[in-house]
């Protein structure tokens, strides 16, 4: 697997993350925090991931299998709980974010 | 899951960071280098999971299982790549320390 | 310098990663999270920043003066918001863990 | 300071790190590898500062300037090391890169 072949999986890694923490951000701004517990913990847990494969790609490693299956499982935890805030743009937006990544990882695994 | 249930992985796993990152540096000091490609890669791999890994054991991450599972496979994969230098003391060092963080990660998925 | 000069400083740096982390979860289960916003912020950025020296440390990184200036500010920072929750465990012990951190990275600096 | 003053700071924190790890890669499949010791060392140091400065200012940290300092300190330690290599391409690319995100950082600092 070369560099070039994951660009777009990188792109759509590096855009989740950068959603996750700007969706960290704006739930910790939030009147009701504690209704964002879930989505604060998992903001966090998928912007370390989708940063850590991104690198991991980025330097072609042999382990690109085991961080992208990591990474699409967490993926689809993070989006599905900021789904729930459907009011919540900051959330949408991390949510559409997640799935997009999810499927990029889930992809590249199988290619 | 709690925290205190995982006090003996996160050891492990700082355990196992830890001579990832000594190996890379041994590697980089040895006189062919290029022989230690593998093991520079894989320490570099191995130590960024374990630490990732460990972290989000220390906040009861509900994602504690996706991370287990890749850090247990790239665990098996630089152990085994350090094995093969039976003469370097880095090496089977850290290859131990990657077998026994390999296995209490999979134990860990499994409780 | 050498990987065991620095062998007090990765252990204080390892002990505030894991504060952080656990001051972070218990932050998000505290009733009054809106409260915690501070801390929460502080624990994340301190976790991280603790966690990247303590590897740079254990790989003889020739920029380890960087990462430790910029860790032991981070340390005050997140020892400072959590010293004022005087009646959290979490955060007290979080508190102590980032001052003995903060004058481990300052003195290693010096050294 | 809000997220969208950073944007171009993030921009060239995120274009820095994949840099540094396609360097890091390239630096690995050299005939001469004992060369590029120091290359293969500041790179990873470069690429994980980058990494974890976007994403504290992709989540308005408090901290953005102790990061940002370390930064910009680091990547100008790693552009010199790679632009002593006039005739690689991989680490001409990643001087430039690193060149940009320390003048970035530095504004960035006194903004």
């Amino acid at each position: 697997m070369h560099n070039s072949q994951f660009q777009s999986v990188i792109q759509a890694l590096t855009a989740c993350a950068a959603s996750c923490d700007h969706c960290f951000d704006a739930c910790l701004q939030e009147q009701d925090v504690k209704m964002m517990e879930g989505c604060i913990r998992l903001d966090r847990d998928c912007a370390d991931i989708c940063k850590l494969t991104a690198s991991a790609l980025a330097r072609n490693s042999s382990e690109a299998r085991s961080f992208l299956q990591a990474c699409a499982e967490i993926c689809k935890a993070c989006g599905d709980e900021c789904a729930k805030h459907a009011h919540m743009q900051h959330c949408q937006e991390c949510a559409e974010a997640c799935r997009r990544c999810e499927e990029a990882c889930r992809s590249a695994v199988q290619a």
